[in-house]
């Protein structure tokens, strides 16, 4: 299959290689990683074993990369107002394109561009980093939940979810994609958006009993908000202690949005935090800690 | 009238002063101002006009200070576990203890060692800072507003409260004095807590929409709490407003846990957040921006 990496992050590059290892022609657009992939390839330092892929098809712009079966976004939200420009050369009348993004909003704006039938979001649970030009840390987990956007049919969703299950990415298909969408939430929500605010990794903030529960209590807001969305089933309270306990599993970990904060990067407070809380708001819904969580943010990363 | 000031930090030494200004036998228990201050005097640098008291009577200990008629007290709430030793040298038996500490809890904690009928509590809205030893900058506002902790008679409150009109601090006896505690806490609580955690000043985040609407929300769960705590008459939600209105014309005004912040002390989380919240929650009233930013600063200062 043809698979075009648009957005070539650490998940980007991440999954891009995993594909591309699979037997897949993989595509990637790239720009700070472009000169050194195209030299010496794309390492990949995986707890499930190093890999290194030479060579790899590093491009400058979509023109470039030309028409493809599938379309991975890994893009940071802010720069969705890119996706005109980025995805539409390398769109045929079948091209699927598939979001990877985080937060709400993003299969609704590609929707709004590309016509609907043609979005399938995904929720992917990744750690990774990026190291050096040309270098890519996968840390842990990697799972794929993703589903259609508006198509009923569930078979596009299970052909793309088996072609990730193939390269060695655990992905389901699921119908609810709104669902997994917010259970994803419940997770990025306190994890970024506390590890940013405090500059600390997860390991740090969950070893404090007070810090743990102020976790807790912002999942709770999160699964409550979650079930005030129509979802097929409502998500457990139960939710919030397994993703503590997930997240124990990752060490030292640092969220993307920490990792951004420290570099002086934009954060992807609309995509993460605006979003939800008005989809909330619309229902009536209020989320104290998430709405404080999120202005703290803002203040601590406005630069005027 | 024999006064002495034990925790001569910015509170203490900026009334301190300003009552021995006034004419009153005024005794500072010194720490890292003792030498400058015998040397030289106490300098106010203050709004209302610059004055320099010389000689200044200061002690490095309450032994050698004696007995007064009136103790003061303006300690850092997390050195109250120092109250026996610093006050008991300083009492007759008629003396009197008005503590004008940050956050609630002291006026307990004194009546515990040293008995009710003797203490008094007072709150204090006044911005003034520390300077080399020696000085102090009193940078706006002042005014007291004081009661008696357990004594139902109001006599010997406004008996106080002249002393420091008299002196040019306003001040008045109120009957309830838990209602002044808290409605200091609704100014406290935003403004110290998110200034410390997000080291900007007053106007910095008065100025930014979304900051302002956070700190109002904030103080919109202590008003609510605090009309749980049985007051003579409830706390309007407009006092709010009031307080952002009042906090506008500070300017870049630090807070003092800000400023503890930033010298590395260690901040009054206990008696300014620790302590309302327990009282909330004993009302079954949940303060859910309040506990996050408690929890926040927490972590924030956590040293470990």
């Amino acid at each position: 299959m043809r698979i075009a990496v648009v957005g070539a992050g650490a998940l980007g590059l991440y999954y891009g290689a995993m594909l591309q290892k699979g037997g897949n022609d993989v595509r990637f657009l790239l720009r700070r990683d472009l000169e050194a992939i195209r030299k010496k390839g794309l390492s990949v330092f995986s707890i499930n074993g190093n890999f290194r892929l030479f060579p790899v098809a590093g491009y400058g712009s979509s023109q470039e990369i030309g028409s493809v079966d599938l379309v991975l976004v890994g893009l940071k939200t802010f720069a969705n107002h890119s996706y005109r420009e980025l995805i539409t050369p390398l769109l045929r009348d079948d091209s699927i394109i598939l979001t990877l993004q985080n937060g709400l909003g993003n299969e609704d704006a590609l929707a709004e561009i590309f016509g609907g039938d043609r979005v399938m979001g995904g929720v992917a649970f990744l750690c990774s980093n990026r190291g050096e030009p040309g270098v890519v840390h996968h840390l842990g987990a990697g799972r794929i939940i993703l589903g259609e956007h508006s198509r009923r049919e569930m078979e596009r969703a299970e052909m793309v979810a088996n072609l990730f299950s193939d390269a060695g990415v655990p992905c389901c298909a699921v119908a609810d994609l709104k669902k997994a969408r917010w259970e994803k939430l419940v997770w990025n929500i306190p994890f970024n958006g506390t590890c940013a605010l405090l500059q600390k990794p997860v390991n740090v903030l969950l070893s404090h009993p007070r810090t743990r529960q102020s976790l807790r209590e912002i999942m709770v807001e999160l699964i409550k908000a979650a079930n005030s969305q129509g979802l097929s089933s409502p998500i457990s309270l139960d939710y919030a202690e397994e993703m503590l306990e997930f997240t124990d599993a990752m060490g030292a970990y640092k969220p993307s949005m920490q990792i951004d904060r420290e570099e002086g990067r934009e954060l992807e407070l609309d995509a993460i935090f605006a979003q939800p809380l008005a989809a909330a708001r619309r229902k009536g819904v209020a989320m104290p800690r998430v709405d404080q969580l999120h202005a703290f943010l803002e203040e601590a990363t406005r630069t005027a």
